[in-house]
C-alpha cells in the first residue's frame, strides 16, 4: 500500500498461545480482536476459527488478511515452508502462502531458516516480522551491522548487515528458568512465592562476568549452595538464577557476535529490561522496540502491494 | 582398626534413595542389607528404620556404626554440621557425630563445605567418603593434585592435593539432562522411546569442542533444529544433548582446574563411561573406581579406631 491508500486489510500475529487480529484501513487500525493460539483450537480449524473472529469485519470489505507465526507451521494452517537466510522483506515477501478463504484472500508469512553463526541449523516463525517491522521503525538499522534480539521463552539473537536478516541464533533460556524454577531442586518456588529480586539479579549477572561465560555449568549450582550455607533468600535465589541464565545468554552472544553495540530488544518491556542490564554488564547498550508496534509495522512491509522503501510512519 | 583386627563393625551408605548396610568383621564383609533411602522413610524415624534392618546383626556384637551420607543432613538422623576444606581422613575423622541407638555406638560422617575455585559456596554429603576411599584405593592420589569426578544427578569434581581435599564444584549435570528430556520441547522423550544414541552423544561433545563451552547456552536449542531441519531422529537428539551437556561441564572444569591429566572417575559405569569420552575429548584421561569399593575403603579410612595410613587391601 502506498502512503495514500486507503484499502481495508486484515493483519495476524498467530502464535501458539494467542491470535490477535487488526483491522487496518491505509495505515489506522480501525478495530482489533484477540483468539485462541494454534496450540489453543480444541478441535476447530485455524480456518474456521479465523473466519469465526473475523466475522462482521467482512463487511468493509477487506483485500486480503496477512498472518504470521505459528499458523504458517506443520501444526497451523497450511505449512509456509522456512525461507532462507539472508533475506529482506522483499525476498520474504516473494515467499507469502496464498490461501482462499470463503472468498477473502489470505497470505501466511514463511518462518526463516539458516545456519546460524555457530555452523548450526536454526529457525524462526513470526519473529521475522518483528524484527522486519523494526527496521522500518527504525531505518538506521538498516545500514551497517546491527544486533536485535526477541527475549523470551526462545531468546532470538539476529545479526542484521545493510537491511538483510543475515543468519540469527536461538536460546532456549526462558524455557531453562521455567524448567529449574519449577522443578528443579536449585530454586524450587511455589507458586505464591515472592518474584525474583532485583538485588539476585544482579549478583547472578555479575558471577557470569567475573567468571567467564565458559564456567555457567559450575556456576548454576550456587543457586542451591548459596541458600544452603550463606542463606540466601529464595527471591534472591530465583533473581540470581535468572541473572546467570540471561548473563551466560548474553556472553554467548558477544562471543559469536563480537561487539555488543547497540542491541535492539523487541519485547515485553519486563524482561527486555532485564535483558538490557546483563547486556550493559557485558560493554552494550540497548533501545527497546515495543512488540506489538514491530508486528504491525512488518506485516506492513510485507504486504503484497508494497514497494521495498516504503516507510511505516 | 589395624590388619589383624577381628572386631565386628556395621558400615553403611544412607543416601536419599537408599539404604546399604555392611556387616563386618576386620577388613571382611559378612552381610549385607538394603533399606529405604532418607527421603523414603513414610514417616518412620532414621533411628527405627537403621535398628529395623540391623536387626539380628545386634548377636554379633558390633562395636560401632559408621554411617555416611544424607542420613547426617538436616532433614537426617541428625544434622552432622559441614566439615571445612581442604581436610584429610583425620580432619573428617576429628569431626565424627557421636550417637547411641539403643545401647549401639553410632557415628556419622561429617559432609563438606568449601569456597570452590569459582569462588562460591559448595557442598557434599556423602561424596568425601568415596573421595577418600579412592585415595585408599590408589595411594598414588595422595601424592600431587588431582582430579576426581563423581558423576551424577548433580556431578562434583574435586581437587585432591597431597591426599588432602582441597576444594570442588559441583554441576547439576544429571539433573538439567533429565529436566530437559522429561520437559521440554527440545528432545522430549517418552519412557518407551529408544535410549541416547551413541553418535548423538559423540556429535554433542564434537560440538562443544569445536565451539567453546562458552557458546554451550546457544548449542543446546540445536538439540530442537536438528530435529526440525536435519531430520535428527529422536534417540540422536537425546545423545546430542547429552553430550552437549556433558562436554560443558568438562570444559568448565578444564577452564578452572587447568588440563585435566588422569582423572578418577568414581561411580556407575556406564555414566563414567560417557564422562570418560567428554574428557578424552578435551585432552584428558580417566581411570575408573568403583563407587561401592569407594564407599567402603572410605568408611574403613574414617573408622574411629583407624589410622591415617591404614590402606584397605
Amino acid at each position: 500500500m502506498n502512503p495514500m491508500d486507503s484499502s481495508v486489510t486484515i493483519f495476524g500475529d498467530w502464535g501458539t498461545s494467542r491470535l490477535r487480529l487488526y483491522l487496518r484501513q491505509g495505515k489506522s487500525v480501525l478495530d482489533r480482536r484477540d483468539g485462541p493460539g494454534i496450540g489453543a483450537l480444541n478441535g476447530a480449524s485455524p480456518r474456521e476459527a479465523f473466519l469465526d473472529l473475523v466475522g462482521d469485519w467482512r463487511e468493509a470489505g477487506p483485500s486480503l488478511a496477512l498472518l504470521c507465526g505459528m499458523v504458517g507451521s506443520r501444526n497451523g494452517w497450511r505449512e509456509a515452508p522456512y525461507a532462507p537466510c539472508p533475506g529482506n522483506a522483499a525476498d520474504i515477501r516473494e515467499r507469502l502462502l496464498h490461501l482462499d478463504a470463503d472468498g477473502l484472500p489470505v497470505a501466511i508469512v514463511p518462518g526463516l531458516s539458516c545456519r546460524n553463526a555457530l555452523g548450526g541449523p536454526d529457525v524462526m516463525r513470526g519473529e521475522e516480522t518483528q524484527i522486519l517491522g523494526a527496521l522500518e521503525l527504525d531505518p538506521a538499522l538498516k545500514r551497517g551491522r546491527h544486533l536485535l534480539a526477541l527475549p523470551g521463552t526462545h531468546t532470538k539473537w539476529v545479526a542484521v548487515e545493510d537491511g538483510r536478516i543475515g543468519s540469527f541464533v536461538t536460546a532456549p533460556v526462558g524455557e531453562l528458568y521455567a524448567l529449574l524454577r519449577e522443578h528443579s531442586i536449585l530454586a524450587k518456588a511455589a507458586p505464591g512465592d515472592d518474584p525474583e529480586s532485583a538485588e539476585g539479579f544482579a549478583l547472578g549477572v555479575a558471577r557470569v562476568r567475573e567468571q567467564g561465560a565458559a564456567r555457567l555449568p559450575h556456576l548454576i549450582f550456587e543457586t542451591r549452595s548459596r541458600q544452603l550455607i550463606d542463606n540466601l533468600p529464595k527471591a534472591d535465589a530465583m533473581g540470581f538464577l535468572s541473572g546467570l541464565l540471561l548473563a551466560g545468554d548474553v556472553a554467548a552472544t558477544a562471543d559469536w557476535f563480537g561487539a555488543l553495540g547497540q542491541v535492539s530488544l523487541i519485547g515485553a518491556p519486563a524482561l527486555s529490561g532485564l535483558y538490557a542490564q546483563a547486556i550493559a554488564a557485558f560493554g552494550g547498550t540497548s533501545v527497546a522496540v515495543d512488540g506489538d508496534s514491530a508486528v504491525l509495522a512488518g506485516l506492513s512491509v510485507l504486504s503484497p502491494n508494497t514497494s521495498g522503501v516504503h516507510v511505516v510512519a
